[in-house]
Order: C-alpha cells, then sequence, then structure tokens
C-alpha cells in the first residue's frame, strides 16, 4: 500500500443470514446455508464487482436456539476449496479456530487452499468464544474446559507462529524437478521447524510447498485489548465487527491498531483495518428504512431474548422486565464475546434503551452506516477511508439481494470516485490488497546477503 | 448390489506416482501432485469413463528421503472439495487419519464436502502407519507417542462410531423452512450425541445437516487381521493395496472379509472389496513390459534402499549384502506398515529374493495383474470379479498417460462385455456402488412402526 488511494472490499457470505428470521424473508433462499449454487452465484457476483475476497465466518457449537445459518452450514475451507473452482481473482478468507484445531492439519489445509486458488487463501483466526466448542473436543473421554480468554490468545499466538514456520518449511524455489539429473528438490531449501512451545510440539516439515501467497493472508477477528495486541503483532487484517459507530470511535480504532503495530517495528501500511458493515440498500432512505423494517419485523421478542442470551452464557433474560432499562448484569458472559456484551451495555447505557429494544436490535443488528441509498452508503464509506476510520469494508448483506446492490450500486460509485478498482491488480490476494509476500524465515539471511 | 453383475471401478489419483523417480518420466507433470489443472483434467477423464470414483491417499509425515509425490501435495478434503465444482457424477473418495483429527472436524468436513458434492463423498480411514506423525502433532509442548497398532485400530473405531453418530444428528427431513409458520426446522428430529468413550467426548450435534448420502461411503485400507475385523464391522469399502496377487489369494481375502461382515450380522453385499491394481497398458504384452521397464530404470538401487528403509522404521539396509538373500529382520518395524512388510518377506522367500531385487521392485511395484494389452487387463478383472476376488478394482495409474489409457482402452472392452456401466446410474457414490443410505439411528424405530 505504498499510495492509499483506493480502499479494498470484501463480501461476507453469510447463508441465510446473520439473523433469527431473515430466512422468513420472502426473497430468502432457505436452504441457502448449505447450496453450493447459491454460493457459486454469490462469488461470482462478488467477482464480477471486482472485490477482493468473500469471507466466511464460522462456529463450532450449536443447539436448539442457536441462528438458523449456524445450524446447518457448509464448512469454510471444504466450501472455499469448492469456490476456488469457480472463480479466478477473487480471495477467499475463511473462518478457522485455533482453539479447536490442530496447527499442522491447519497450516496445511490453508495451504492447499491457497496452492488450489492459486494464491487466494485468507485465514480469519478466532478464538471461539462460544465455550460449549469444548465439548465437541474433548479428549481422553472426558470434555476439556473451555479455555478463558487469555489462555486462548496466548494458545493463538503460538497457533499461529506454527503455522507460520510450517509455512516457510520449504524456500520458494526448493523444488527443482529436473528430470535429467534426477533431483526433485534441494535439500538445502527444506526445513524442519522442531517447535516446542507450551501448547503444541510440531516438527515438521509441511507436507506442501511454500504457497502463492508465502502465507495465506491472516485477519483477526477480535476487538477486546487481547484481540487489539494480537493483531498489531500477527495479523495482515483486523476484522472488526460492526461496533466502531462513529467516525470518531472508528478512528480511534484505527489509530490504536495501526500505532501498536508501528510500535512492534511493523509498516501499519502492511495491517489492514476492515470494519464489517450490513448494507441495506434502497433507492430512497425511506425504502431502505422500510426494507431494514421489513427484515426487523420477522422477529418476536422471545426468539430475541433466547438470541441474546446466546452472548451471555445462556444467561436467562426472561427474568427481567422487558421494558425497563436494560439490566446490570456483573460478570455475566464476561468469558465469551466480551467486546461485544461490552458494546450491547453501552448502546444500551447512552440510548437509554430497554431490554426489548436492545434485543430486538441484537437480533437484526441495524447498521446505520450503510442503510441508505447507494449514494449514501458510498458517501460514508468514503468518508471513513478518507478519514482513516478503516482500509476498507467486508460488507455482510442483510436482505436476500444485498450482495446483489452492493456490487450493482455501490460498487460503481466507489469505481467512479476513483476510490476502488476497475479490474484486480493481480491474481493473488495478497497482490490486491497491497500486502506483501512475507520472506521465508530461512531465506532471508540469503536473500539479505545477496543485496 | 442385488444383482452382481457390474464391477465397480475407482482411479487413483497420485499426482507424480507413487514411484520414487516416475516424476522422470519424459511425459510426467513433474509438479503433478500440486497442479490443479492436472487434477481437473484427471477427474474429468475419469468422469468421462463412468468410473465410480477417484481417491486421493495421505499421509502426515515427511522427511528428506520421502517419495516425491509426498513431499508436495494438496490436501485430500481440500483437492476434493475443489473437484466437486469440476465434476457431476463421480465419487470423491478422501485419506483422512483417525490417530491425528478431531471426529467433530473431520465428521463435519466430510458432510460438508458430501454437501457440495450432493452425495459424492467417501472417506478412506486409515490410522496413519508411519510413526513419525505423532510429531507433527504433539501437544502441551511435548510429542505425543505414535499408539501402537492394536490402540490405533480402538481408537479408530471409537472415532469412526462418533463420525457416524454426528452424521445422524439431524434427521433426513428435520428442516422444514416454514416461512409461514416461522419453522426453520423440528427440533424433534435434532439429536444431540453425548458420546463419551475412551478416547472421545463430544456433545453433538453436528453444526450441518444429514448429507445426501447420510453417511459418506467408509473405505478402509488396512488388510492386518485388525483391519479386516474393523472392515468387517465398519465400512462400506475395503481398499486392499496391490498384495493379493494370486487368483487364490484374492478370493481367499474375500471370502474373508464377507464372512466376517457376514457372521457380525450385515448383508456383505454392502461391503465390497476393492483391490489396487497399478495399470500399465501396451498394444501388446512386449510393449507394455518394455513401459514398465522404463519407469522402473529410472530408480537408482540407492533411492531404492533408502524407500524400502520407510516401511521399516528407517531401518539401515545399507548394512547388509545387496545381492544375497532378503536380510531377516525379527520385529523390526513391527509397529507400521505391517502387512506390507509381511508381504515383502513372503514374496522375498517364496521368489528367492535378492535385496536388490527387492528393493527395486518395492520402489517400482511390478503388478504383473494389470501390466499388458487392453484385452489382457480386462480379462483378468473380469476373471478376478467373477470368481468373487473382487467386487471392483481402483486403478492407480504408474505411467503419465496412465489414466486415459485406462480410460480409453480397458474400460470399453468391460463395457462391451456388459462388465461395466456406460452411463451412471445415480448422482450419489452409494447409488452408483449399489450402497443403501444408512438409515439414521434416531429415525429407526419411526420408520419401522410405520411399516
Amino acid at each position: 500500500m505504498a499510495e492509499r488511494r483506493q480502499l479494498k472490499l470484501g463480501a461476507m457470505l453469510l447463508g441465510v443470514g446473520r439473523g433469527t428470521s431473515t430466512w422468513r424473508h420472502p426473497d430468502a433462499i432457505a436452504d441457502a446455508s448449505v447450496n453450493v449454487d447459491v454460493y457459486r452465484k454469490w462469488v461470482e457476483k462478488a467477482e464480477e464487482g471486482k472485490l477482493d475476497f468473500v469471507f466466511i465466518a464460522d462456529g463450532l457449537y450449536i443447539e436448539e436456539k442457536s441462528i438458523p445459518h449456524t445450524l446447518n452450514r457448509f464448512e469454510p475451507l471444504t466450501l472455499l476449496s469448492a469456490m476456488a473452482s469457480v472463480s479466478k481473482r477473487i480471495g477467499l478468507v475463511g473462518t478457522l479456530s485455533t482453539t479447536y484445531s490442530d496447527p499442522f492439519t491447519a497450516a496445511r489445509q490453508l495451504a492447499s487452499l491457497d496452492m488450489l486458488s492459486g494464491g487466494r487463501a485468507g485465514w480469519n483466526v478466532v478464538t471461539s468464544a462460544i465455550d460449549g466448542a469444548a465439548l465437541n473436543f474433548g479428549k481422553g473421554g472426558q470434555p476439556q474446559a473451555h479455555p478463558d480468554h487469555g489462555l486462548r490468545y496466548r494458545i493463538a499466538e503460538e497457533f499461529l507462529r506454527v503455522a507460520r514456520g510450517l509455512w516457510d518449511s520449504w524456500e520458494d524455489d526448493a523444488f527443482l524437478r529436473d528430470k535429467a539429473s534426477g533431483v526433485f528438490f534441494d535439500p538445502a531449501k527444506l526445513h524442519a521447524l522442531h517447535h516446542r512451545g507450551d501448547f503444541f510440539s510440531v516438527k515438521g516439515p509441511l507436507n506442501i510447498a511454500r504457497s502463492p501467497q508465502g502465507h495465506p493472508v491472516v485477519f483477526q477477528a477480535g476487538s477486546s485489548d487481547a484481540g487489539r495486541a494480537y493483531a498489531a503483532r500477527e495479523a495482515d487484517a483486523v476484522f472488526t465487527g460492526i461496533e466502531h459507530e462513529t467516525l470518531d470511535e472508528a478512528v480511534a480504532f484505527y489509530a490504536d491498531v495501526k500505532g501498536r503495530a508501528a510500535a512492534l517495528g511493523r509498516n501499519p501500511d502492511d495491517l489492514l483495518v476492515f470494519p464489517a458493515i450490513a448494507p441495506i440498500i434502497g433507492s430512497t432512505t425511506e425504502e431502505a428504512e422500510r426494507r431494514y423494517a421489513e427484515v426487523a419485523g420477522l422477529v418476536s421478542v422471545e426468539e430475541a431474548l433466547d438470541n441474546l442470551s446466546r452472548y451471555y452464557g445462556h444467561h436467562d433474560f426472561t427474568q427481567y422486565p422487558l421494558d425497563e432499562p436494560f439490566p446490570e448484569l456483573g460478570d455475566v458472559g464476561r468469558n465469551g464475546y466480551r467486546s461485544m456484551i461490552e458494546r450491547f451495555k453501552r448502546n444500551a447505557r447512552e440510548r437509554g434503551l430497554t431490554l426489548r429494544q436492545t434485543a430486538l436490535q441484537v437480533a437484526t443488528p441495524r447498521d446505520a452506516f450503510a442503510i441508505g441509498t447507494p449514494e449514501q452508503v458510498a458517501d460514508r464509506i468514503q468518508e471513513r477511508f478518507e478519514a482513516r476510520g478503516a482500509d476498507g469494508f467486508v460488507a455482510g448483506p442483510v436482505l436476500p439481494d444485498g450482495l446483489e446492490r452492493f456490487v450493482d450500486e455501490v460498487v460503481p460509485i466507489l469505481q467512479q470516485r476513483g476510490l476502488f478498482r476497475q479490474e484486480y491488480e493481480s491474481d493473488t490476494l495478497r497482490g490486491n490488497l497491497g500486502l506483501p509476500v512475507p520472506l521465508n524465515r530461512y531465506a532471508k539471511a540469503g536473500a539479505q546477503a545477496g543485496k
């Protein structure tokens, strides 16, 4: 990102949607979360719009009350591998938990996706906020305890260090494949990692060559202090959720993570900040608002309370009066979606919201930033980008036609203003994002010596 | 398989090949193991031939002396997911280790592949013979010990039980998606597994619906006693390796595993036996033999000894005289490729082979069964099928044009003889293999009551 003139855009593909009831919309495809033709159409649409990447969220635990999309959806790495075959230039970013995966297999599958897609893989590193996930990954016949927030980040840090080490197993030019001499590879360019840390012991090497991007692009999604520190040290991109609602807040967050990266000796341009937005486009402001109300109206209060309780370790909200101020909850839910529940609380306090209002807003997040006409949404995107509140945005559509309208109506305005590309600059996600290919740690000495 | 009139065929896709030096063949594509266009072409060719499935082998540990194909290859589940998008009817069978995977993630990724492919996923269950794999999956900062052969099979059995339980989390008709009533699914048709066994604790439910095949087709590859017992209890198909070299041996193996299945109350037709073959086709017998010699001649004795040592836990074979009878090795290598090293030993003794001869034959396996003219190979396939020595075969080409010649020259003969399909019978792998869709364990009572 030598010149910061253009913003970056991703599309979050959400199957039947992020809400509890978006699948009930008349235009919704009610099996979208497991319909490969729907995902294919979306990926093609996003690529038509020259978007940098599609983004697949994930989770590892469900129960009866879980949101419909999470109950029955494709697994991200298999889905993105299938999508690699039906696209050419768009990035493929998938969520994978460092708390409930093996670094060897994770590094390998991500490298394989990067290879299958010609350098378009991205990894959204999460630590799994829902403690129920532990119940699906018990070893030795006993359920494991879900690690607490701080421990999850320590694991995540070591996990990523191992993955990056494995991705450097082979130097970029290790494979000679010289039929005449019979030399398949240069043994001097093969490196076993020999990692022994607090959580993992991984000898290596990885059984796949260094992929086109060197390392897949690493996204990090947490916004807690531990999450920010992690992103500043380890990530290529921060994905922030719809939570920095004012321009000032967004600018402060942006400055904070860029500053942390710089303080660690990194080039802050190599850490991109991507707030999520949830666009609802209308031909007029009123139409856009009406379309939001249409979706929000599909949710009952009972469903909304159930949904809210998920963020608080299933705390029972039916015990509180619905139309009084949002209750004081003390430490309830502190080991999960920490930054989200902080936001719910602050939001309720600042706006004087009741429990009913909070629950309904959480069930159908109202992203005022991205509700409006194409021009209004483009204006806000431009303002936030130019004010250094974001390097780009990840648009997670709310309505069934959300991606289509964003690509057909908002993107062209951004292109006309010179804020977004007319054509892909590169075949790789790193190339399009303007991120450098990490040097192989083992090649560095030689590369520097050769200067 | 109500009527056993037609045989089944799979193609093993092996990148740069199974041998140490096949990549040096003039026609070999030397990066085939990580070349998605090559795999796409192969899958298309196999589908053109109406083959039942493609089959992807795997391994989890490499070192400098490993076979080229294993050093740098796609990971099976990501590769097969990419292939799902470029094929319509052919089955997609991938290898995944029960010793070094999590049952929740494995079940989920396989179900996701089954969903992405419309019911074409298969899983080759292996327990990881190479003990080095343990070094890549150490937890808590310490390398774990590689479990011994018997323990690996106990883990595998529980692992598959968990996976099958997770695949039944949702009854087939659980998702109602009724927009009018707002009922997304029927809670009575959602089942948490609550598994607590010796090795795993998995609550469930799985976060993906029951896939089109109910359970992906389960292949099992071991031929040891524990492997056979496992297959008879748990598998839909046994994949046997190139080892039952005489018709009598093949028939005895076939009768043994079918008998074991029947003794456990299974319909023996629901367990298919697939010997692997390594075809080398020529217009004449002499041409086929010349083509084998061409490949075998690419390997040096040093490479062949290195390769042999892999099966024996890196036992050093350079300490023995090359041209004397194959050495007595006692218990060397007993915890790995047990049935393979038994075969090497027996083969050497029965044929009076030296160490040099054995090493060279292991480096470039000479599958006499499948070397010859198209008619000769078709004759042997027919004989073995009709004698009940196999329900089908998995053809792993040796030469770069191996799959093409098998599909273009051998398959048509089998079709003309009425031994192989002219068109797919089904859209699913189970459908084409004639295997039943397993009933959901929770739906059984109701289904039986309804009779």
